[in-house]
């Protein structure tokens, strides 16, 4: 039972944002590595046939007031930026070439867009600004921009997507703890209790 | 800082089953009475331009899954009734018809007709079930299955749903505490806090 507990999230997604700040501790906490996984929500909202939280009357409005209160109960700087939803292609494709060529540098760049993005509200869709955030933290900008345009790189988000889907991911963030699977922020708390208790 | 809390579901909604066992709990423990306002969750899926959760491709499956789940967790008789969703109209009339001629029967009622639903797995989409689930907690049937047929509970049901939608009520189980909106089974942790808190 140590297995990794698998986090699927979006770069776009704000309640991903408000779940990266937790989830690594969560796995600290119960001796569990945790594998972050980018992936494309739009192809799970096409899969579904939903749309995005904050393009639903109503909804839409509940959702950012209910961002803003759980980023205020994690004590987590949030905002939502202007022109939101950006596109975040470039940030996942480099988060999966960082794999391969320097793995200790996923989570620093990936906490590094998200705060960018959601903590301060940068507009992060441009190829350019992600090389930015990717060379504040020591990865060589040239080769970070050569890569995500490797076919190759867009591929395997292609590919991690559908492994996704396939597993019965349909939004995020949305983890799986030995195979047993917790869609959202607000189910974080019944993860944790999964961990302690082995399941229900 | 003493007012009610209101809390909205549908008769047809699973997780508004699983809130009805913790939402009283709750007031009680913070001294605060719960109206319970039943409403007609197609007419907010239609506001909002979503359906039924569990027609969702994915997300309906998922949904499934951690409805079992959280009644687990919550030690509530559950089960997705066959021919689910049933048509509940006649029970959310009779509620609405009881708080003018019986209010005490409003509560017993309607914990009987989700228990009957979503914990026996009857099919209580018919009136004269509907009425038994009434008879059986001690109101007079044939008044009952008079008052559901007149135009002015129709009414009062619409015009309560019609007022929810106007207040941002999109789903079920939906609360209020002083004004602040709730959404879901899996935000009353977040609505214990802010009684205990008086929010943050």
């Amino acid at each position: 039972m140590t297995a990794a507990i698998d986090f699927y999230f979006d770069f776009a997604s704000p309640y991903g944002y408000l779940a990266s700040h937790r989830i690594d501790e969560i796995g600290e906490r119960f001796g569990r590595a945790v594998t972050w996984r980018p992936i494309m929500l739009g192809a799970m909202f096409k899969a579904v046939g939903t749309a995005p939280l904050t393009t639903y009357p109503l909804k839409g409005v509940y959702s950012r007031h209910d961002l803003g209160r759980t980023a205020r109960l994690f004590g987590v700087e949030f905002g939502v930026p202007e022109g939101f939803p950006h596109g975040t292609l470039p940030a996942a494709r480099g988060f999966y070439w960082l794999g391969e060529s320097d793995a200790n540098k996923q989570k620093p760049f990936a906490k590094a867009f998200y705060h960018a993005y959601f903590g301060e509200g940068r507009n992060v869709s441009e190829m350019d600004a992600t090389a930015d955030i990717a060379a504040s933290v020591g990865i060589g900008r040239e080769a970070f921009i050569a890569a995500i345009q490797e076919p190759a790189i867009k591929d395997r988000l292609k590919a991690e997507t559908n492994a996704a889907l396939e597993r019965g991911v349909f939004g995020a963030p949305f983890i799986f703890i030995d195979g047993e699977p917790f869609w959202g922020v607000d189910h974080l708390d019944q993860a944790e209790r999964w961990l302690e208790t082995g399941g229900w």
